[in-house]
């Protein structure tokens, strides 16, 4: 867990390519201004990155009275990237370029008995074997493939460690879907997926201290701080959902009570429909995505049972995200995944006049409020960000440590 | 908040030194293999230490076959440092040599009616000047002073934000002791203080992630996270205290209700007991301290009252620091401060045995859960801690921005 100087520089790397993706194309001079790296440290990052191949040099620009300065932007035919979102009811993967613009999209339905881990490796390299071809020459060089499993997962050997959904335990899912796929794979859950997704191409881009606030099936907090994600010592930090709010409170699937995750999730969200009027036309017995759109339809309508729904679950969400804000003292605050982007501002408006209630004046003052600005899903984003990532780590370190298929 | 060139040159000084303090005599190839720093980047790093006077040459190691290893240790007469740990009751002042030892202390009580910022100023300077003059030669050289107030404050202009024992607003506290003092002063917090000592000295040296769990009148978490102290935006992370562990639940003085502090903080825990038992014999009304004795003795003894509250608090505790478990993903937890001193053992036993209870599989099994083993006042050394980073950074940033005193 310490920090070595092929560390900083791997990171150093990352904010040199973020902020050329965020602002192509630009000159050294105004990449060592945004990214507060000296001008001699931007120029050897500078080097490595046309190197490899990501971005290129484009022409100059005129400085007032000095030399004219040279121009790059990212290389947006260096490479492909692809994002796998392997969620609880579905697959949806997409292929990207270098700048993490959406080329190619494929989304299949998983079936409520496909749950064995050879099925989901064979639907997901169907997927992707799909979007690969419909992409052409676009997906000629991908330089890897990101994916995202909800659960619990060690990075390091491509294992799911447990994945509630599927009662998974130390699946191998990465060697399985080496059997299908060439490029290197790297494996991460949508809690760190959001959380990258945001640092490189969303509200947390230029702040050092976000929390991105994941409103799904599960609920957690992926955490950018210091500039960089914290996973922890063995990648499973941000349980947020599993922190507990109400003690001896809701009975929760881990084993605890009160956790965040039985009032907020999509499953507790239909529980408080539940208590606040039993037979709600509302309900959608056995389907949270119905039952949630229905809620958000009732909030835009006026309904008031749907409004009352979502105050109350509002002020369980407010009092979790206070706790974020007076432990974590960050700049944003990002609501994101399905949930937040089906209620929208009415849940926000909510939200934010419920923290005012709960955090401490300071750390509260410092904090913005914010729905994810991404427009596409985030987790394809991010799990192909991870494979963005990889590809920028040293030879030795990056492909080596996660690749599991053949060479790129 | 970005991480500039600068800042990690600095981050990278503090890992030196600090493996410096840890195992003097060492070469620099011992001190590259402990830090994961390059060879290279720790010889300049020592060439930097000497330059500064904080460490020395001090003879030659041989190495097996190849040419003999300088060994360098801490230049311990290289300077004093002085640690301020002003609490709600007293001013504890400690002077330290640069290998963090404790030269000199003295005491001062704090009357109920004493809490005029100028008051206050003014014995603190009293403090520093009776330490400074009872150590003699070992304070020729003060290289600064820390400073701890139980509070909010603002670090770069020495400004006490909010102090709720004295109801303090905006108290330019480093301003005040500039007046008496004319070393460089640095202002922060307990909660800070207590991480940065367990950091140096105590048992997050060497983890990349700790959280520093502060049981006393009020309560917190210092969080040392990739190695850093993590501050948040305005210096206010930390603040588990205030987080909500019973929604709804008791009154919390900064407006909440069932934040973790009003269970398990000083006062909390006397509440606990009044409950437990009204009219209990180890009750001391008004008076903390001889409570939290009272009951740890009791909890000694047997006393089946004491050993209830004790439990009582645990469970509360447990369900707390779960939370922090599975937000952070730590290495360690470390149980610190007066409250966490004053039970020992049986207090870290249950708090473990809730733990258990709550946290999640995965990061519970990661994280160990332990008692501060700094056997003295760890805000104090946590203090001079701060003066010894302060010292430690690079001309124009440190003593520059926190500095209010005369030249060093």
């Amino acid at each position: 867990m310490k920090r070595t100087s092929r560390d900083i520089r791997t990171a150093n790397r990352y904010r040199v390519l973020r902020q050329i993706i965020a602002a192509s194309p630009t000159s050294r001079q105004e990449l060592a201004a945004a990214t507060g790296l000296s001008l001699a440290t931007v120029a050897t990052l500078v080097g490595e990155l046309l190197a490899l191949g990501m971005i290129t040099e484009v022409g100059f620009e005129d400085s007032a009275g000095g030399r004219p300065r040279g121009l790059v932007a990212v290389n947006t035919s260096g490479g492909a990237l692809i994002g796998v979102d392997l969620a609880e009811t579905y697959v949806r993967v997409e292929l990207f370029d270098l700048a993490l613009n959406v080329l190619a999209r494929a989304d299949e339905a998983l079936g409520p008995g496909e749950d064995r881990p050879e099925q989901v490796a064979g639907r997901v390299a169907a997927a992707v074997g799909s979007v690969v071809a419909r992409a052409g020459d676009g997906a000629a060089r991908v330089l890897g493939a990101g994916v995202s499993v909800p659960g619990q997962v060690d990075r390091d050997t491509g294992v799911c460690v447990y994945a509630p959904n599927w009662d998974w335990h130390d699946v191998p899912l990465l060697d399985l879907l080496a059997g299908h796929l060439a490029c290197p794979l790297y494996l991460d859950n949508p809690l760190r997926a959001c959380a990258v997704a945001e640092l490189w191409s969303g509200a947390a881009r230029g702040h050092g201290d976000a929390v991105v606030v994941n409103l799904g099936t599960g609920v957690g907090a992926g955490l950018v701080l210091g500039g960089g994600v914290h996973r922890g010592v063995t990648n499973s930090a941000g349980e947020w959902g599993h922190t507990t709010l109400v003690l001896d409170g809701r009975p929760c699937h881990c084993g605890n009570h009160g956790c965040v995750e039985t009032y907020t999730g999509a499953p507790g969200i239909m529980l408080n429909l539940r208590e606040a009027q039993p037979d709600s036309p509302l309900l959608r017995p056995g389907d949270q995505t119905a039952t949630v759109d229905a809620l958000a339809a009732g909030v835009r309508a006026g309904d008031p049972v749907a409004v009352r729904v979502l105050r109350e679950t509002a002020r369980y969400l407010g009092a979790g995200v206070a706790d974020l804000i007076n432990l974590f003292n960050p700049e944003v605050v990002v609501l994101s995944s399905w949930v937040a982007a089906a209620f929208g501002e009415p849940l926000l408006d909510e939200v934010r006049a419920a923290v005012t209630r709960h955090a401490l004046r300071r750390p509260l003052a410092a904090a913005r409020i914010v729905l994810s600005p991404i427009p596409t899903d985030p987790v394809c984003l991010g799990a192909a960000t991870f494979a963005l990532e990889g590809a920028l780590q040293p030879a030795g370190k990056g492909a080596g440590r996660h690749a599991v298929g053949g060479p790129r």
